[in-house]
């Protein structure tokens, strides 16, 4: 097992009609500042419920998150922070408002240009003071909830920003406020997940156990209620093992003291600049791709990812990796996911533009073994165009 | 899933050569009172160690707390920090250091009688401040290090104490510190993380799938590598395994939304506190026959115990009832531990005493129904004795 560091002080409020209890988590008497997207927010009444519950405090109102948080809209809402002398941040929403709150938050205690938060290389923002951010959470995918990252889109890009102070003092995860999604975000959410884990668990061995048992315990999870949410949304339990699945993810536990391959997520990140696509779909197009590039890498990982996850313990081992890589394959499109990277519109001749893409951003040598190059990459994108 | 709240704000320090650390972790320019037990810590060095990597603070030392830190020995320490106005307590030992010092730090800033803090009924204990306190751990069994309990005896009988303000704001958990443990401290070690899991999960279904499947890769891991971290106690990789699972095992993590059933500890505590026996033998002995007399109730969660920690997957449903039972006291048995209340020592006109300090401490009505009465504890002491 590696040496490592694990804090993670978010308080998470977890259950059926928890939202009654900002009165206790937000503070009294100040201004709260509250981020949501679009209308669906509006439309279902939560952020009506939210500000019914937080009584005695002023409260302003800065909607128009979008999906992928666009720096310039983060900016405007900086603006306003600083003019309304805000105290606290209530993200209401999914990942993308999530993260944007981060940023707001980190930026609004910065003196120079918020620019210089982007573009750290995973390196944490150099700023020593931030708001304090709440969330209640309408979409269970990123983990963003109870952790201290955030991917801000700027230019066409995407950039990671982290802070030891973007972690929330509180997260309420009400898995009924998620009822109402639309069957391919409760999807996309899905994978995200199941993602978030494998790139804490498919590298290679170093005896994590407890981790690898609760990676595969989330993924098998996954398995058995993936479908099952998407199609009967309002089935408590399967909903409720959902969002706590995604939580888990990625909250820096099943990532400590292993190591980690974000291969799939950098290259995803490409996919949604340059071509809009989901930001799950684009997770579920290449893991497979990736898989069947860099089997020998991942081969005991793979193999120990076949039995535990998918219980496939016969034929030989090749054929039993490739066994679990289909079957993957089909759990995202049976969750409504198609994996094949031209069915997006992507054609071949394209290819080049995303390894440009990549060598501008400086992805020139991922995975785990940082030793993924361009080479490879193109090869990745090659089989997730060709794949049936 | 049943609603909960989860918070757990401690900074765990985890892997090799990580005392040095000690000087980023505990505030500078302070008087800090260092706690210990027996002479091991001097003996291997730790302790000489830990105030190396401490330069510029004031030192003082507290050694003697005792397996089951006694109240009486506490309050003296509590005096110490009074008269030397301390400003952090450093623990370094096991559950019972650990134990102790939370309890010092909830008194210290306590008007009352510190008496006032023992016999809460589960309930937190009145104290709005604390003193900060950190953790170097050198036994890995209790969950000590990162959660908000503590067990503190008195007069022959034992008693919980809790405060969201007894989370350690460290702790070091460096496996290489648990080298020179005797094997029976660990093989105790093994049965508490081992028990605590099972407290958290063989209850009834309540759709926990990331809980259940956490707890099942806990003791899947234990295992895995108990017999072996007894026999190689200086195998990296297996110790680091134990204690990484240690602190999981009573984190809050995998009791989060499902029911939970403290049985075990509540009469394994009577049987410490009456006969000397050991904490972690106490439940190695008590736990099969709970199972044995409680089989009904906890039927559903016992197959799947069988089906996913065993592999036990053949026979009708009792049979594999029977054989997880026969399982687990088997494993606790290959540990070194013997599983026979009788061989204790304890004798059958003993049960009566039991029965009646169960009585005396309000224990009529265990377990997550709470239906479990003395006449059903009786039975399971009785099937403790008569077992092989």
């Amino acid at each position: 097992m590696l040496n490592f560091n694990y804090y993670n002080p978010t308080h998470i409020v977890f259950g059926k009609d928890r939202l009654a209890e900002l009165d206790n988590l937000v503070p009294k008497n100040i201004k709260v500042l509250i981020l949501y997207g679009g209308g669906s927010v509006k439309k279902f009444k939560t952020l009506e419920k939210v500000i019914k519950s937080l009584p005695g405090r002023k409260i302003v109102e800065f909607g128009g998150i979008e999906v992928n948080p666009q720096y310039t809209t983060l900016l405007k809402a900086i603006k306003i922070v600083k003019n309304e002398k805000i105290d606290f941040l209530l993200a209401v929403g999914g990942g993308s408002v999530m993260d944007g709150t981060k940023f707001i938050s980190l930026a609004s205690h910065y003196e120079g240009d918020p620019k210089d938060l982007l573009a750290r290389d995973f390196q944490p923002v150099p700023v020593k003071k931030a708001l304090p951010i709440g969330t209640v959470v309408t979409l269970p995918a990123t983990g963003s909830e109870m952790n201290s990252g955030a991917v801000i889109s700027n230019d066409g890009s995407k950039f990671p920003v982290f802070s030891p102070l973007a972690f929330p003092k509180f997260s309420i995860l009400d898995p009924t406020l998620t009822y109402t999604l639309p069957a391919i975000q409760v999807a996309n959410g899905i994978v995200d997940t199941f993602i978030h884990t494998i790139e804490q668990y498919v590298t290679y061995p170093e005896e994590g156990r407890f981790q690898d048992r609760t990676a595969e315990g989330i993924l098998k999870t996954l398995i058995e209620i993936g479908k099952k949410t998407i199609d009967n949304p309002r089935d408590y339990d399967a909903r409720a093992n959902l969002v706590w699945c995604a939580t888990n993810g990625l909250n820096g536990l099943i990532g400590a003291g292993v190591p980690q391959d974000w291969t799939t997520h950098m290259i995803g990140h490409e996919l949604t600049a340059m071509f809009g696509i989901d930001h799950g779909q684009t997770l579920a197009i290449l893991q497979p791709s990736i898989w069947t590039v860099r089997k020998e890498q991942k081969w005991k990982k793979l193999l120990q990812y076949a039995q535990r996850v998918w219980d496939i313990t016969k034929g030989d081992e090749e054929s039993r990796i490739d066994e679990a890589i289909k079957k993957t394959r089909e759990f995202f499109q049976e969750l409504g996911i198609n994996t094949n990277l031209g069915s997006y519109g992507v054609t071949h001749d394209k290819i080049d533009d995303i390894i440009k893409a990549l060598d501008n951003q400086g992805l020139t040598a991922l995975s785990e073994t940082r030793d993924l190059s361009l080479e490879i990459s193109r090869k990745i994108l090659e089989d997730a165009m060709d794949i049936k």
